[in-house]
């Protein structure tokens, strides 16, 4: 056990004092871990649209003062009572969905959507006791997704980190604590492409993108882009997509002019970006006799999916995915070790790094869609 | 080859003259196979409410004089050119769809939806020349999905053929030609439950017994049969169904009632009503993480299938069958021998019999609701 265990920790923390204000830099205070939790050092986050959405908070009660942040690399500080896979020293990707090994859900091996600790975006505080680890002068802070990840320390439930090798650089495979992952493994556990196949991609975002790294380690030989931007296909190129189809360019509907490229259709299709009608194009998308169609992207609360029955009844196959099917403990550290050994490719994803003390640069850089992911560095 | 091969050959065929008016047994003149088409001796064939559907005609573009019939076992009489897979003598289901073995559906492993034979209910005459090979003092009579059973010779592409088993009484397994192999296969081959998991099957009548009973043969240990007819309770039982629910003993929606009776839905369902408000309760019923729905029964034209679409990203599947995906002559042969070995009980769906002169009253027994599967014997 290193010196702090057991004590508070005051350390530097990034705090959304209100919706859509720009987070302050705060002195706060980190409690220690309670039973079956872990506090983690943080040495690099990253921000993904689920941080900017929750900030923004439109449409949703909010729950402020938060510490956002989920995407992040960090090494074990001190462990709470119970908790016997970690140690100080190991090196972890907080994960915002976790895995107990105890619910159906965990012990089915076609589910990823755990009892205990699936994600919960209104809860701002730890299961044990139902309160903050973090205050500011005695005021508590809510916690975000049960990562909050955008401060030195924070503290996160055993069940939500996953072991990885120490190896492994911290600076870039934090990123697969949420979207990479959850692209990557939409098509690499969920459509499953065969070699010499053809893909669309709904969505040239950093998920979207991942689902076409999916693809190009699959091998599929077609991987198809469609978005509304035009000026996201030159990146995409660089993710392997091979061709590129706008909506906006055709008058007819989007899987129509897939279903002209392709004969028919396309082998299997991922919805990366959470518009309903996207999702639809999707599905009608693949081909008849064996398309398959994985929705990743998280619709609007009123959104209804539709579409004739003769669709489905023509052996396609609609799938939907979360975290791309990945258990949080059991599978990421597989993920990373795809990295490692040069299959995964995650450099081209980063395309922006900032200090700490500058992370509102990271929101300035999502909000006007520059780039795909910005690393921000909690020790410089 | 036979005495008669090459020769017309007149014999009893039972002809709808016209839309939902009896059959008029008659004399006809059955031509010679061309190439790569067979003359089958139909022995036994049954009724299935396609038969009934297409006789009574509402709403589409009548076809008459028509000889119906498409569940049935017979005995290769003589074959046309390019004719290699078959000879006289050879035992033979014919069945509604085929398997060119050269199309990309064919070839695929997925799909049993073959691009030249795919079933094709506007068409009334064969493939080769466009022509029908039955005939009344030269008057053509069309053909029904390329096999027209009701008549004791018929003409059938190779590719809708399936060689079975001469061992087996074809009085028997000539039910397995269409709706008991689509039942079974929806859940053999497209919902695939585990040991000792839960199916809930929508609609008890042949189709969805035959689903329950690929549910048993699974070891499936709750198999909930759904019907809103209660009449048809009792019989499941023998189809190893274990429970039933009855929409209309219920306040709330079915999918709700079946979640509370499984602690959150069932592990598959197969649907097999064709009623699209089924079809839509079927998928939200599965559990999320791993709950796979598949859509076995025939839509209407204008009906639209429609769920929220986190229904989907909570990780429950949506499959569509077409005749079970069994490939007719690839797979229907080893469905054959799984009746052979005992492993797959078909007496309990036979519950009629009648001799081909008294054929009409299939038509009786099935527009009453009474049974399952009427056995029509030929040469009776």
């Amino acid at each position: 056990m290193s010196g702090t265990a057991g004590q508070v920790i005051r350390c530097k923390a990034a705090v959304a004092w209100e919706a859509g204000k720009p987070l302050v830099m705060e002195e706060v205070d980190v409690a220690p871990p309670q039973a079956m939790e872990v506090r983690v050092k943080i040495l690099f986050t990253s921000l993904c649209h689920t941080d900017v959405y929750f900030w923004e908070a439109k449409g949703q009660t909010p729950l402020f003062p938060r510490i956002f942040g989920h995407e992040a690399g960090g090494i074990v500080e001190s462990v709470g009572e119970g908790v016997t896979d970690l140690e100080p020293g190991d090196h972890v990707l907080p994960v915002f969905t976790g895995e107990c090994k105890e619910c159906r859900h965990c012990k089915s091996e076609e589910s990823n959507m755990c009892d205990l600790l699936r994600i919960n975006t209104d809860r701002g505080v730890m299961l044990n006791d139902g309160k903050s680890r973090f205050s500011i002068r005695g005021q508590p802070i809510y916690h975000f997704v049960g990562t909050s990840t955008f401060s030195e320390y924070t503290v996160v439930h055993v069940g939500c980190l996953a072991k990885i090798n120490p190896a492994a650089p911290l600076d870039k495979v934090c990123v697969l604590s949420c979207g990479i992952s959850t692209g990557l493994g939409a098509t690499l556990n969920v459509a499953k492409p065969k070699k010499g196949s053809s893909v669309a991609i709904f969505g040239l975002g950093a998920v979207g993108l991942a689902a076409a790294e999916g693809a190009r380690i699959s091998g599929a030989s077609r991987i198809i882009g469609v978005d509304l931007n035009a000026n996201r296909f030159d990146e995409a190129k660089k993710f392997g997509v091979t061709e590129f189809v706008n909506p906006k360019d055709h008058d007819k509907p989007v899987h129509e002019v897939i279903a002209e490229m392709t004969n028919g259709g396309v082998d299997r299709s991922v919805e990366c970006t959470g518009s309903v009608s996207a999702m639809i194009s999707a599905f009608e998308c693949v081909h008849d006799g064996w398309g398959v169609a994985v929705l990743v992207g998280v619709p609007n609360k009123d959104d209804a999916f539709k579409t004739h029955p003769m669709n489905v009844l023509n052996e396609r196959t609609l799938k939907g995915t979360f975290f791309g099917n990945y258990k949080p403990r059991s599978d990421i550290p597989s993920v990373v070790e795809k990295y490692m050994n040069k299959e995964l490719e995650l450099e081209k994803f980063i395309t922006h790094e900032v200090p700490f003390a500058e992370i509102n640069k990271a929101f300035e850089y999502m909000l006007s869609g520059a780039g795909l992911r910005c690393i921000i560095k909690m020790d410089a």
